[in-house]
């Protein structure tokens, strides 16, 4: 294949120089005033008018000849004769001539003849005449025609990013549309067949997942004030996606694609760029994000961005973002950085950037402590539990417990949560959490959260049932709850399941939790107490339970499969059962501990909880 | 008339209480997924479903059974058969036996029977044979199910405002709709007959004017989160009004209205609200602002405010703008207060909140000098030279120059300006500004500008024309340019006008600029030569000019004024009448000049100007 070669990867320099060589720009439009709001002037707007066009009295009053009040005061007012009136929004029907006024209204147009005007509250009516008790000099109180603005004053510049009171300015000045920059337009193309749009339906026996990168990407889009277009999923057909690719490049400024660097879809993407475009670079020395592509599509800008969701919104945020917000004239945001010192050491060293996701957390001094968040590759979700990124140098190994590193923020608008907490699942927990301001809680299992809480990150761990060495922790109790838990079987209990010796005896599938759970502790303490009561190696009661090494991670998993006919019994709450409408076996009790990191105890984020924990519960 | 009567003004605490007592929630709506960035969910999300939904091959490579490959190493491999392939979106068609491998791609679902999985680097084919070159454990290279979110895991709670992280999130959840708080619908109606909506034209005769605030606040209402309504424009019709407030209250959640707080509005409002509501709160103890209306109509939360577009706007910011970010769920922007110095003493004391509007600059060591914008009563546009406002408490009469403030800005993108300049208006200036990056300049004249360079509040002041005293300042010289001066005459110069000498012997209507002015300097200059020609007082040459005395501030206004018929010959420039096609009557040249603060040439801004003055200029 004559295939362009890219044998060593760029450099993170090197990729924003190719991308910058793009032109993302989408031209001019014009749009109305009332859709003006953030977008971005391309001309100069000079003003066409004065602002006021006329002078203008500025209460209400009466409009004079400032020497017929010359020595005017309370004791000895200047009688002067009232000739008529004029209204905001009215021509004035009377020139003024010596001992004259005008009945005049705040806005309203100076007669001619008026140099001045003198507020109502210093005036006494007589008749048809007017006693003036003050004298006026003139050009008292009235806005003389441009004062505000005046005819071809610069008003706003090219560039500008239009706000609420430019919009006053330009309404000021009767513009009532205006030339900005057109949102560049970035088409979104996603390829793989295992990809299923959310709202559909996904077969997880075929492998098949949410495609996640496509909103995502182009929620990405408009926060950087481009215009994102979905194009129909392209799937791993090579004709669909050539066409896809090139109906995007028609009309798109730029065109992203995910997972086209995938090995299935790389070559294809190749073929169509190389044919249709030119491929500028393909391989970036960053992680993730490696294998980035970025080159011409006809007459589009063109970035295959890695499948990853994690490795996708990372390369997209760090080298496709700003080009967007480039092109759209939108300044990079600022205020978006943080400094924080790093909660745990985190070693690396493979030679490349590194864009590691992390979370935030204020420790009890209020200093800012950020911890790397990575649930694996291919995890699709670990962006959400994060704050922002750092870069960590190629040169740097290990970034130090302690070390001060900065932190940019994913907008910034985010907010570092008010409360870190890590540990069991649970509902009771979930609905406690709903009365938080802004709580962040991994659900990571007992076990993982009391290891967590000795390191020192979190806030509190929530925990459940026996736990081992439970004592070496340095921990105050908030409160907690007790939860019943037991064996959750098919609605009607089919096959009459009471317990633990059934599942042991018979030829039941029972579906587990994780050795990380509070659940399986329990179990674990109810299989030993039948091995003692029946004389047994415990060892060998395990053995007997079908299922009993099938370890789910999450609260509701093994009911879900006890639903999907996969299994006959499941580890689980009994609100689980109520709630799924499954059948329950109640197997024992047990208690859910809050436990507060003792430095945090006057954060208010722990407070909340804890009295969030004093008013629901017992 | 049956009243309420409100005698005192309300403390600004008393005006948001009021505002919070009134319900403007917009209830519950579902957007979808697309549309849901920036929105605050209503209820929380949980998992429905684990992802993902399979155990999943992270590599590409082989699927089998780990403790076939126990020992293996580069030297000694294990040799397994290939029973088939595997690739994402597809349902694995092989059980694995002991002894057996399965191809598989990344992202594909493990076959039946495999534990584990070794990436393809580390193996070797031989027919139809694979041969592992590494031992792996159980789980090695494969994400369980779950195991980035597990099924009844909480997703997002109650109030998290949607990013583009949570959209991946939702996203892999499959959930492709999402609860969320409608935004409060936000009725705009304007009142006063001398209003017109801009795209109109305006009939100045008549003291009309452009509708300021309608565009203004609905980009306010945006801002903040709500949905902006605009209603037909009300005029000062009774009937009228009062058939459009009743439909917006109708309609919305919230009803303001500008304007109607005027003698003239207020009576039919006070009918109107005390007809179908009732009314809480008649003027507040601001400045700007005072007089302000808080009230229910029907449904509807009300709030009249003042007609005059900073005061509308001061009001909407500090009183209502807050309210709608409550009931949106959006949080106080953070970050969007600075800390400055008063660059000049500002003088007060009502006994009044004031909220201030307020310029920033930075000095010559970079830190924040504070300054007042305030163009006057009925000003509609000091807004636009404002960067935030500063709230000055009721018992303080005055900050003195240096005294520590603290302003809100506008909104967090408030990009203080680069340069700050004040002085002459002139064409070639405009042109230069368009080629800095965020420039601000007030075009104050050429005396007013040496004022305020004298109290170090701008960068640099341009200055055009003879000036007395100009050397009492002590400025830098950036550089400067040419530009030809004289009287502009209507196309073909149908009175025949040739110089000054003509306005003085002839009848013809003059229009001149201010006092402020480079121009006008320079025809005094002119005048008095005059005046020493015929040897005659100067005074006396001056009275002989019609319309000497009519001086118009804008460089542009004198020929806007020959171009309307009101009069035979205006003060200007070449470049003006070439630009307006109209006829030029040289009467000499003149220097503009660009004088900058000594303390700021070192000011990346006060350096771009010098920059762009060299390079375009002569």
């Amino acid at each position: 294949m004559d295939r362009k070669e890219f044998r060593d990867l760029a450099s993170p320099a090197q990729a924003r120089e190719a991308i910058d060589s793009l032109s993302l720009e989408g031209g001019v439009e014009r749009v109305s005033l009332a859709d003006a709001r953030g977008r971005v002037l391309t001309a100069r707007l000079d003003a066409e008018l004065d602002v006021p066009g006329f002078d203008r009295a500025s209460l209400d009053g009466y409009a004079l000849r400032a020497r017929d009040t010359f020595g005017a005061d309370e004791a000895d007012p200047a009688r002067l004769e009232v000739v008529g009136e004029v209204h905001a929004g009215e021509e004035p029907d009377a020139d003024l001539e010596e001992g004259q006024a005008v009945e005049i209204s705040t806005g309203a147009v100076m007669p001619a003849g008026a140099d001045a005007m003198v507020p109502v509250e210093r005036t006494d009516t007589e008749g048809s005449d007017v006693l003036v008790r003050t004298s006026v000099a003139p050009g008292d109180n009235v806005m003389f025609a441009g004062a505000d603005v005046a005819a071809g004053e610069r008003a706003l510049g090219p560039g500008t990013r239009i706000t609420p009171r430019d919009i006053g300015l330009l309404s000021a000045l009767g513009i009532d549309e205006v030339p900005v920059r057109a949102r560049p337009r970035v088409g979104i193309v996603s390829t793989g067949d295992e990809l299923v749009r959310p709202g559909d339906d996904v077969n997880s026996a075929r492998g098949e997942i949410y495609d996640v990168n496509s909103y995502t990407i182009a929620a990405g889009v408009e926060d950087a004030g481009g215009e994102a277009v979905l194009y129909p999923h392209a799937g791993d057909d090579r004709e669909e996606m050539e066409r896809v690719l090139r109906e995007a490049a028609r009309e798109c400024d730029l065109v992203l694609s995910s997972g086209s660097t995938s090995a299935s879809a790389v070559d294809v993407i190749y073929d169509v760029i190389e044919e249709g475009g030119e491929l500028l670079l393909h391989g970036v020395a960053v992680k993730p994000g490696k294998p980035m592509l970025v080159g011409r599509l006809e007459d589009s800008a063109y970035v295959g961005l890695p499948g990853y969701p994690v490795s996708a919104m990372m390369v997209f945020r760090t080298f496709v973002a700003p080009a967007i917000r480039a092109a759209a004239g939108l300044p990079e945001p600022e205020a978006a950085t943080l400094e924080g010192r790093m909660a745990v050491e985190e070693r690396y060293g493979e030679g490349r950037l590194r864009l590691m996701p992390v979370g935030v957390v204020s420790d009890g001094d209020g200093e800012t402590l950020v911890y790397p968040v990575d649930k694996g590759s291919g995890a699709t979700t670990s962006l959400a539990e994060a704050d922002g990124v750092v870069e960590v140098d190629p040169a740097t190994d290990y970034l130090e417990a302690g070390e001060s590193v900065t932190i940019r923020l994913f907008s910034p608008d985010v907010r570092p949560p008010t409360l870190l907490g890590v540990g069991e699942d649970d509902p009771t927990l979930n609905r406690l959490l709903d009365r938080l301001e802004n709580p962040r809680y991994l659900s990571v299992g007992s076990r993982p959260a009391l290891r967590r809480l000795r390191e020192g990150v979190p806030d509190v761990a929530v925990v459940a049932g026996p736990i081992e060495r439970e004592s070496e922790v340095d921990a105050d109790a908030l409160g907690g709850w007790k939860r019943e838990w037991g064996l959750l079987v098919p609605p009607g209990n089919p096959d009459d399941v009471s317990g633990i010796a059934d599942l042991v005896d018979r030829d039941l599938r029972f579906v587990n939790r994780t050795t990380d759970s509070g659940l399986r502790a329990s179990l674990g303490a109810a299989v030993a107490d039948l091995a003692e009561e029946r004389d047994v190696d415990r060892h060998e009661v395990v053995e007997a339970i079908d299922g009993f090494q099938v370890a789910l991670r999450a609260h509701e998993s093994p009911a879900r499969k006890v639903i999907a006919g996969e299994a006959d019994a499941g580890l689980g709450l009994a609100e689980t059962a109520d709630r799924l409408d499954l059948e329950f076996v109640p197997l024992g009790d047990q208690r859910v501990r809050v436990l507060a990191n003792p430095d945090r105890v006057e954060k208010a984020g722990v407070r909340e909880l804890e009295r969030a924990l004093e008013s629901t519960l017992e």
